[in-house]
């Protein structure tokens, strides 16, 4: 049997190739004693993953290796009592059609309750990003105002309707009309605001007529140094992700601290992985809102594996609607 | 009777000039009823003032009006019972020899226990800016390192000692050898670098071969720009002061979000105004190190409310040596 994998060629340079990156075929290793084989049948892509790929990021990911990311799909072969042949689980497989695990990090689903995909999305580290984000990391009054960047994306759309719960005025940055329609009509943003207009500043503070609260930053670059400017005193600025950075050769500065100073602003950054015993509370809460319809969610699915090093350099250009998921069959 | 004030003539450009400023008597009011006049013994000066005599800053100095700073003294004049003519006091006073209150922030004190100074330094906003911050705003373990630069400066001094009875280790920065060396021998301090040095980044870093785990910042600029490289994961930077940015026209950045994000680092600004519900423990806590000989302190006291424009200019540019002050008479 196959294994196909999508492996990191060579380090990018700013934007990603697909040049960047190689399909490569190998026989798929029998699994040991206590471990099972999954066959991949979705994967999600983050942009996050970007950072890995360079060479100041700790650990480096070596040339050669599978960028990693979740992976939804079936028990293939199992030499592992807790996971038979058939289990549907979600495991952090990466980018390629099968993985071999000892079962560690791996969880069985229910198929019938949600879409499968749901797990890599809205149920999934997006999702669990937004949820310790928005209830742990800042602390949000009802009427304060959130801006949220990314706004449909995978973790902004999450965080956004979870603020929305909280009773915040929830002001959504996106790219384009479209998506920022769908971000007020389908998430309940208070409003939403293209950082592609000409007049993007102006439209931003007069979404946002009381200031700033909390900065819930996905994008960083511009998008963040207006919304910086609107900061409110004692203003919290949660950075969740910084897409427009990645890919940028130079460093890019922050604002200066003397607002932070003059503003008591507070800027955190964080990793999910730090927050990985809020798994069980967050998956209880969020399933419980999907099937009430609070929590709704977008998926942009591209078929094949050998489509993903497209679809991954796509989504760091904000092409992506919704969480981007390739379908490996 | 006459009052003698330094008032803000105009808005400095960059760094203040003694022309920035003018030396005004005039006739001492008397006291209505419930209020006191003190009569100004010394007078702290703050290197953030500097922020308020400025355009961009909330709410800003109206040209004209006096400076705010502590000032220790005696009630000349009393219509409040609380306190009477004779009592030593330290109030909101200002830059200038006297100052009339309705009693509200002023606080009687006892003067056989410490010099009177000590309440506008170490016992005073400085040092109480220093127990706030290094006891409620970062978590502080043992054998953690954390840096404070402007070491032996009012506050850092404090922080500095304070952090050392924690079990931290306590890396200083400095302008010069004199102070550096002032900073572990008197307030003991496991190493102090002196900015100045050309080698300034390789020295602090050897000071920290464990890396930063908190950054108590009073400077800014390239002496945050070294500490903020060698931050650990989860680290934690407390922005004080950045007294080498005060004076710069132009807005200085801030470091890339991109490594805060990368290793789950916090920036928190503040400002003690809105800590002082902590007065109390701060007082009883510091009163006590300092009678025990464990928290020390210097000054760095000029001569005369005219020369105190240039004593202000002064610390502005690093020339003190601990507490800057102004004796009155």
């Amino acid at each position: 049997m196959k294994n196909v994998q999508v492996r990191l060629r060579r380090r990018p340079q700013g934007m990603p190739s697909v040049e960047d990156f190689e399909i490569v075929e190998s026989e798929l290793a029998e699994p040991g004693e206590g471990e099972l084989v999954v066959a991949h049948s979705y994967i999600e892509l983050q942009p996050a993953v970007r950072l890995r790929m360079g060479t100041d990021y700790e650990p480096t990911m070596p040339l050669g290796s599978v960028p990693l990311g979740q992976a939804v799909g079936q028990v293939l072969r199992s030499r592992n009592t807790e996971f038979p042949e058939g289990t549907h689980v979600v495991v952090n497989g990466g980018w390629q059609s099968h993985s071999i695990s000892n079962g560690e990090k791996v969880s069985a689903l229910e198929t019938d309750a949600v879409p499968i995909t749901y797990h890599l999305g809205c149920l999934g580290s997006s999702g669990m990003t937004a949820y310790v984000g928005v209830n742990d990391l800042v602390r949000l009054q009802p009427g304060q105002t959130i801006v949220i960047s990314a706004a449909t994306g995978a973790v902004g759309s999450v965080a956004g309707q979870l603020a929305r719960l909280k009773g915040c005025r929830v002001v959504g940055v996106a790219g384009g009309q479209a998506k920022c329609a769908f971000a007020v009509e389908e998430y309940g943003y208070s409003a939403c605001v293209d950082h592609y207009a000409d007049d993007f500043a102006e439209r931003l503070a007069a979404a946002c007529p009381d200031g700033v609260d909390v900065d819930f930053e996905n994008v960083g670059g511009i998008v963040r140094d207006n919304v910086w400017s609107l900061m409110n005193n004692f203003g919290q600025v949660l950075v969740c992700g910084l897409i427009s950075e990645y890919n940028r050769p130079d460093l890019v500065a922050g604002p200066g601290w003397k607002s932070a100073l003059e503003r008591s602003l507070t800027i955190r950054g964080f990793r999910l992985r730090d927050h990985m015993h809020r798994r069980d509370a967050f998956l209880e809460e969020a399933t419980d809102l999907v099937a009430r319809g609070l929590l709704k969610t977008r998926e942009d699915i591209t078929v094949g594996l050998t489509n993903l090093p497209e679809a991954f350099i796509n989504m760091l250009n904000g092409g992506n609607f919704g969480k981007t998921i390739v379908q490996v069959a």
